[in-house]
């Protein structure tokens, strides 16, 4: 189907909108990253990039809907359904993830048989049984008291999918052994962990204008997280073990790089 | 990621609702049917019949939503978000999107090449310059008058593609010659304007009982129909006109085919 310019403009505008509203692109750097560490160009992998970005580009939009957590500002920036509109920002979300598999699916530079491993992998991940999975526990834990496993289920699914899915895609598209692919997710399992839990002590001990997000919505949403059942010093402690963990796994293999190292240490130590 | 069957039940349940809620199977059935017609077993075209399906379904779930057509009833039955709620069915819809790319990506019977070309178009029939391209369209113009030529690029997108993009599925997977898909996408081109036309005949002629949803919401949205550009009169005899295009098209092709006549025959008299 040709672009029609005119009549489907709001929908683009408000994919592009999101998309570019800035964030750490920490799951896009983790796919060049891994595949440039499994000896391919990162130039190849670009279009993996962008569609793990995309991906999770559309699961803020619709996590920001009146319907889901009803929040007004991201990242600095009123989030997408008050920019435009609720019917604009759903359907952005959904072309947005759509675009993803599409990108993948088009792309030249990897072998058919790997794209669709893949892309089994992005709907994995991103499904009900990974990442969306992680939103339905959310949802249904609303204002009730959850145990430490139930909390590690949601956000291993919830975030923990999405990051492991981008270094997978890394891996996979530079034909990586399983080996490594298999070090690769462990390592992922960690960094994602350790996002959720700065996560929860950022919304305890940052600012807003820091944070570009309200803080404290957390508590006001009378949500269980690492903070609430750690307290800050015992979250804070979890997060220096992770750190460790992550470096002593990549020791003696050859994914142990600075940069990786450096990713891991960066989000423990991350402002925002 | 397991299934964790207690966790994510909900979502799977609403996932299930709505794509079992009946229906007519138009776009699965015409996958089958041109996978078989172009000389595949048609067992092995049931996971693209099922994929496109989910994202009928999908699209279903996210049109009724609140925030776009606000829904009560599809099929005879509460919508997805009355039913759930709407959370659940924005995930549930957002989930059959990504589980009909999963489909497709793991199946074990079409070659890697032809998945991705299937992938591909899939994303783009669906996507903002398909499927939701016409939704947008659709959203922007409710209360004003459009001319025949808008009202022709809406359907095409909003309905005609996925129609398109069955028939397109069900010959791709089948490995059928260019010129037989060409052939096909031009009866499934006729096949999705005749779809759309008796859909406007019906919001005025038919019954709620039949219809399974409300009528007369077209009128009561104020939209620009067939009927409100052509009358019934005008309407109908261009569903006359595009079934006998039907028929002529499949003549002296490999296509030609009794059940291909039926379903563009049934098409133009349907009821409901």
């Amino acid at each position: 189907f040709p672009h029609d310019g005119v009549l489907q403009q709001d929908v683009e505008d408000a994919m592009e909108y999101s998309l570019l509203a800035g964030g750490k692109r920490l799951r896009g750097v983790l796919v060049l990253a891994f595949h440039a560490r499994c000896g391919g160009r990162w130039e190849n992998a670009l279009p993996y990039a962008c569609a793990i970005e995309m991906i999770h580009a559309y699961s803020l939009i619709h996590d920001d809907l009146p319907c889901m957590d009803n929040d007004l500002l991201r990242r600095g920036k009123p989030t997408c359904h008050i920019q435009f509109d609720e019917a604009t920002a759903l359907l952005a979300g959904d072309a947005l993830l759509t675009r993803a598999f599409q990108i993948v699916a088009e792309d030249t530079a990897v072998s058919p048989e790997i794209k669709c491993s893949i892309l089994a992998q992005m709907a994995n991940c991103s499904g009900s049984r990974g990442m969306i999975g992680g939103q339905v526990i959310d949802i249904m834990n609303e204002g009730k008291e959850i145990s430490m496993e139930v909390l590690e289920q949601l956000h291993r699914l919830k975030t923990g999918a999405l990051i492991r899915c981008a270094i997978g895609m890394g891996c996979l598209s530079a034909d990586a052994p399983a080996a490594v692919v298999k070090t690769a997710d462990e390592y992922g399992e960690l960094l994602g962990l350790t996002f959720q839990i700065v996560d929860d002590i950022l919304d305890v001990t940052s600012t807003t204008q820091i944070l570009g997000k309200p803080i404290g919505s957390d508590s006001q949403n009378s949500k269980t997280t690492y903070v609430t059942l750690l307290g800050i010093e015992g979250a804070t402690a979890k997060v220096s073990d992770l750190l460790e963990k992550s470096k002593m796994l990549l020791v003696g293999t050859s994914l142990d790089s600075p940069f990786l190292v450096e990713i891991a240490t960066r989000m423990a130590n991350r402002k925002n």
